[in-house]
């Protein structure tokens, strides 16, 4: 008698469920990962397509051509609907089942706009290249707008433009748009000067970058304001509109809002019926699995892991670390072997602070300004092994590091077809 | 007493257009470039945008980068709707209104159904950036659906590609979407094989490339039929559906159908209230003025100029050639100086067919097959100069000869933000 071939489903081609597949190439498993979009997408670098720095195509591959040469696994574009842990099927949104016999669930985070979902339409988050090429059409057409109109109260709130929030992505969005008005855009305009833009970094809490210590925190503020960027501490939104934002009684009027703020679990968590965290995050067993379902997997963001009284970061090596993981213990449950728990090895963290200076703590060793930027830059275009474009993103980062230059400034309509 | 310095209004950021502001540069005028969208598109490589051979920002260039150092003109990013010729104004479609002492009119051309308004939806022509992506999205989905439906009629329906129109974008077109399925998508399926998808070419008259001499028409023909390219000649569409195509009484299934058949001139030309030839052109002096209004100049696409009995090609460089002499006539007039009557120097046409083939008459020589292409390529990097992404753009040809690849296969879903 032939025994069948075990069927392994991945939800999600984010760091996770790629890595997850990888991992399983040579297991003796079918591996089906399913995704609703073609692309698996270089998030730590999507900031740099929202300012006008890379293109699409910089930062995301399909996931089919990344995964073409593994034969055991096929790539399904679909949308996920729920997950039937009883019945072992994930249920699509136009209907069907996928069945299987190990499940990763890699689904990752979304924009949280704590309880104000009305503000999203004003403030856009930066999770997919949709929304990096929404912001991006926003920022350009901003400057645009302005130097049409004739009204200077509209011109100056046309010109202002606010981040919301410091973590790591609105501290990179905010540096990237001082540099592309202060030095990209100069001397584009005839009606008005680029650098008279306004970019200001609104954070709730006490200090900018607060994963970071205190005196990188300290430094990447001034860094960020010397390149022109206003930082608000201690300044928690009250209000999103059209018109601009509102800080308890102060209001603020500005065209442009970004959203870099909070992140929620993906829905998808809830749908497993198991306990959650307050973040929406699935509260996973030591080796990621959920509580009484050996079979299925939590990585990545959406997996509640706490480590020295910590949630981990939501960044790309903990995820990987995590895909990884999963993808052993099922090759070593196939194999009958014993499965191991998840133990996060902490490679570091960096941010960019615009051209030339970053903050970073890499294996303990704290980095700042240029030597940091070096390193983040290194560490960035190794990552991007696997993917087509590194020649070309370093090409074209070396281009416009020389130049100033941004190339990707094209506005482009989506619903427009002619 | 001063005098006053003449204002120049350009209409359109194309070819025409923007060769024609360049050509101003040094002319004692103050030049306004309107147009609605914020880039110059390199035509030619648009087929490349939609096969997912180049990325968006390959072929699309900021106007306002491009005429940054041009301190005599600005660049007006607004959609025009009318021009008032009798009072010398371009009405916007804000409302506004920008008044002119010169005005040239380079809106181009558009997609034309021949009275069959009703087609466009299920068949987008090639004409913008947008385009080009939408067409891009509906070819690489229509794999991804494939991969996924059980149904066998369903899925080679999937497979099944429609290029009406056998000009020079029709056939670029359909080569390219030929080596996309036989070549760049082989292996990466597991429910079907790329290779086996049919590209068809439909046209109504009896040869492909009917403005090439009829022996270089045959060998493209070949040459589209060995890279799997199905070419129906004399055969006229009579209807376009979701489902496909109808050809008299026959029927083809197809769920992806592209528009190449048929361009008007932009809807602009008859707002002039001038005469108009059959396809929209407007009638012009052979200085290229509108009859009557010697500071009106049409150039490129809209303009009907004949020159040995045949309207000029709709290609770059006689748009390119008419906006040079616009520009030259107004600095002449503004110099007191006489002006002349345009003429076309024809540098010659060409056509790719895939990857190392095309067909080119040059100076009256004719040239196919690979020594063709070799001229083609190299005449359209030349051309490329003042475009930034002259060397990214080589970079990735060269890649994708060698690989068979092509790298921007993003498949993006502009109305989801998350």
């Amino acid at each position: 008698m032939l025994k069948e071939i075990p069927r392994v489903v991945i939800i999600g081609g984010g760091f996770g469920g790629l890595y997850a597949a990888k991992a399983l190439v040579s297991a003796p498993v079918e591996v089906t990962l399913i995704d609703r979009r073609n692309h698996h997408v270089f998030q730590p670098l999507l900031y740099q397509v929202a300012t006008a720095g890379l293109s699409a195509i910089d930062v995301g591959e399909p996931i089919r051509r990344i995964l073409r040469k593994q034969k055991n696994t096929a790539v399904h574009l679909a949308e996920v609907a729920s997950v039937d842990l009883a019945a072992r099927r994930v249920m699509l949104a136009d209907g069907d089942a996928v069945g299987y016999d190990y499940l990763i669930v890699a689904t990752g985070a979304q924009d949280f706009y704590f309880g104000h979902d009305d503000w999203e339409p004003y403030a856009p988050g930066l999770k997919s290249i949709e929304d990096a090429l929404e912001i991006r059409r926003r920022v350009l057409s901003a400057f645009e707008q302005a130097e049409v109109t004739r009204d200077p109260d509209v011109q100056r709130s046309l010109l202002t433009f606010v981040v919301i929030g410091a973590g790591p992505t609105g501290a990179e969005l905010a540096g990237a748009l001082a540099e592309l008005s202060r030095h990209t855009l100069a001397n584009e305009f005839r009606h008005f000067d680029a650098g008279d833009s306004r970019v200001l970094l609104i954070e709730a809490g006490e200090r900018i970058l607060s994963d970071y210590p205190p005196r990188l925190s300290a430094r990447a503020h001034r860094q960020l304001e010397r390149l022109g960027v206003e930082i608000r501490t201690g300044a928690p939104v009250t209000g999103v509109d059209a018109d601009g934002i509102s800080l308890g009684e102060e209001r603020l009027l500005c065209r442009t809002i970004l959203w870099a703020a909070g992140v929620a679990a993906s829905g998808l968590g809830a749908s497993l019926g198991t306990d959650l965290d307050r973040a929406g995050r699935v509260m996973v067993e030591p080796d990621l699995t959920v509580p009484g379902h050996r079979e299925v997997f939590v990585v990545g963001d959406l997996a509640h892991v706490v480590e020295g009284g910590r949630q981990l970061p939501g960044i790309a090596p903990a995820a990987i670390q995590m895909g990884k993981h999963a993808a052993e213990s099922i090759t070593r449950t196939v194999r009958s072997e014993p499965t191991r728990s998840f133990r996060y090895v902490d490679r570091g963290t960096m941010a960019t602070l615009g051209r030339s200076s970053a903050i970073a703590v890499i294996k303990g060793i704290r980095l700042w300004g240029l030597p940091a930027w070096l390193a983040w830059l290194f560490i960035h275009i190794l990552f991007l092994i696997g993917f087509r474009n590194r020649a070309v993103v370093l090409f074209e980062w070396t281009r416009s590091y020389l130049t100033y230059s941004r190339s990707a400034r094209l506005i482009l309509y989506p619903d427009e077809s002619d």
